[in-house]
């Protein structure tokens, strides 16, 4: 199997520039112990806060090296949870979606690697603010929650950013890329590495039901939509700017362009959405991936995406880059 | 200065693989011989169709070989306008936004490459019915008419889509390239080269005032929108699912979310904004960018353009892609 050696792999010490993203619900200690074991590193998606279940996903990961994630205005309500998810002296600890400020000097104290993910030049400034030690430039083509700017340009004018204001701080490129193809791009574009959501949802360590799993491989990139009815239907009060990219379906043509109209139904609907949910009904439930679902066609072991798409990259960076040469 | 190769540079028989966009009046004769003197290919906006300014502007790009591309909705309207162009022997004959049906055989019999941009995987199976040589996958992201797709997923989207049902058709990526970065990462993602409109409109040779282009350099990404507002204020009648990326300005701040406001005064607001985009106005009038205006940072020759970004992209296929090969 090939290495890719970037600043990442040489800070992080691990074999390749490839995180698997803290997928709330779906990213469990399986899934991030495959990662890692594969070379990558693996992130807990700390989500919106369960205690118990953090300690389980940890447990699950065992001795293997994971970091974690958390989404920053939902752990201000539950700031123990950091101290919890620090005991178990992660890898990295990742905040996205609110303000880093608050539990800087906590990460920093423990001397954990803080990651940033950033929707805006603003969120750089403030992650930069915050000590962060690795920026990820999310663009809106990304699975789950996410603001508007596009993965391409938002990368560059990044890395702009911190070669004049913070030359030593880590980027990460995130939102859109599922294979060996997206990671080499990322690593033209001025990235040290990539933070991959979509396709490890469609792994077999996800936590995620088979049969949502199996309605996504026929999905398009197309067929993907920004929306903040799976939040309104989930109760979740999700800040401005932010909504979430999930696959077109049912439930988001029933109530599209009506999201008072649910908020009126709540009390019927919250109830049918997550008994949809847990029966992984992929038409009355937010199936939440990205655009870069349409580049996903099988279900393999998390392991064998990291090797697939590292094999790709470095085939692509190698032969095929020289091929252009002339 | 490097050379890159590619089945493109190949089958155009051209030096680079880098092509200027036909932006609507931006894209004058000059800029388009400019770019393809530089050993790229340089497109003429036949944009709105005025056939005296088409005529105008491939005299003033003299013998320098250039292609032209039209606004596929609007061409329908004066389909003589094809004929006149084609009548010029240009490079390849570029449609977008609509249907290219009822074109492709007559630019099919006159023996010229057809280019189709596309912004959805329909789109593309429409541009393959009419025999397209080139396929344009273009991201949201992009400045000016577009729609929701963004360029990181899209590219390999449409890349996989051709690879099996038309592996001969060509594929550029358009939206937010401005830099060599940018080319290098859609070699990388599966594209043939690039189609760049942000980074020349800011060339010297753009037909762009002077004070919009000024106005551009301090403008970031994440300071522009999508938006109808431009098109409705200029009585365009454009079709859905198209809108116009611009940099936030005074003039849609003050109609954000007021599209019918703006429409019921459009008696005194139609002439208003003519006027001030007339003067350059920058607060006024659409300045109409992409999200790679946050990339831009002077406005040099198209020439000096098509150079630094073949040159970096080189470096950056070269040097740069062996360094993460261990
Ligand atoms: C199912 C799913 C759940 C997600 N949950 C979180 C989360 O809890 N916290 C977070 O920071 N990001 C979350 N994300 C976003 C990822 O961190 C990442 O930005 C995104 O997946 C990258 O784009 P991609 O999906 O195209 O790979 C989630 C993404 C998905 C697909
Ligand atoms: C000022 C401007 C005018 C444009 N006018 C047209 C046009 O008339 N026809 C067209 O096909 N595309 C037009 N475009 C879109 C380009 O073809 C291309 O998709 C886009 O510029 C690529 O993204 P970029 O701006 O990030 O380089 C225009 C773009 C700009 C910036």
């Amino acid at each position: 199997m090939a290495r890719l050696v970037t600043r990442l792999t040489r800070q992080l010490g691990i074999d390749h520039p490839v995180l698997s993203a803290p997928m709330a619900l779906a990213a469990g200690g399986a899934l991030a112990a495959a990662v890692t074991r594969a070379g990558g590193l693996g992130l807990i998606g700390g989500g919106y806060g369960d205690g118990d279940w953090l300690e389980r996903e940890f447990a699950q990961a065992g001795n293997t090296r994971t970091g974690c994630g958390f989404i920053t205005w939902s752990l201000a309500k539950q700031p123990h949870l950091l101290t919890a998810a620090l005991a178990h002296r992660p890898a990295a600890l990742m905040l996205s979606f609110g303000d880093p400020a608050p539990f800087a000097a906590e990460i920093a104290s423990a001397e954990i690697p803080l990651i940033c993910q950033c929707q805006s030049l603003d969120h750089v400034r403030q992650a930069l603010d915050a000590g962060a030690a690795i920026i990820v430039a999310q663009g809106g083509e990304a699975g789950g929650h996410g603001h508007r700017r596009a993965t391409f340009p938002f990368v560059p004018e990044v890395a702009d950013l911190l070669a004049h204001e913070s030359p030593d701080t880590l980027l990460l490129a995130a939102g859109g890329i599922a294979d060996g193809r997206g990671l080499a791009a990322s690593l033209m574009l001025g990235a040290d590495g990539v933070l991959v959501g979509t396709r490890f949802w469609a792994s077999r360590e996800a936590l995620v039901h088979a049969r949502q799993q199996a309605a996504a491989l026929s999905a398009t990139g197309d067929g993907t939509v920004r929306t903040s009815l799976p939040d309104i239907a989930r109760r979740l009060d999700w800040p401005k700017p932010f909504d979430i990219r999930v696959a077109a379906n049912d439930f988001t043509r029933r109530w599209a362009g009506r999201d008072e109209a649910l908020k009126a139904a709540i009390e019927q609907e919250a109830p049918a959405y997550r008994d949809a949910f847990a029966a992984g009904d992929p038409d009355n439930a937010a199936v939440i991936v990205g655009e870069a679902v349409g580049l996903v066609a099988d279900v393999p072991s998390a392991g064998e995406i990291v090797t697939r798409m590292v094999d790709e990259a470095a085939v692509l960076l190698g032969e095929r880059a020289q091929s252009f040469l002339s």
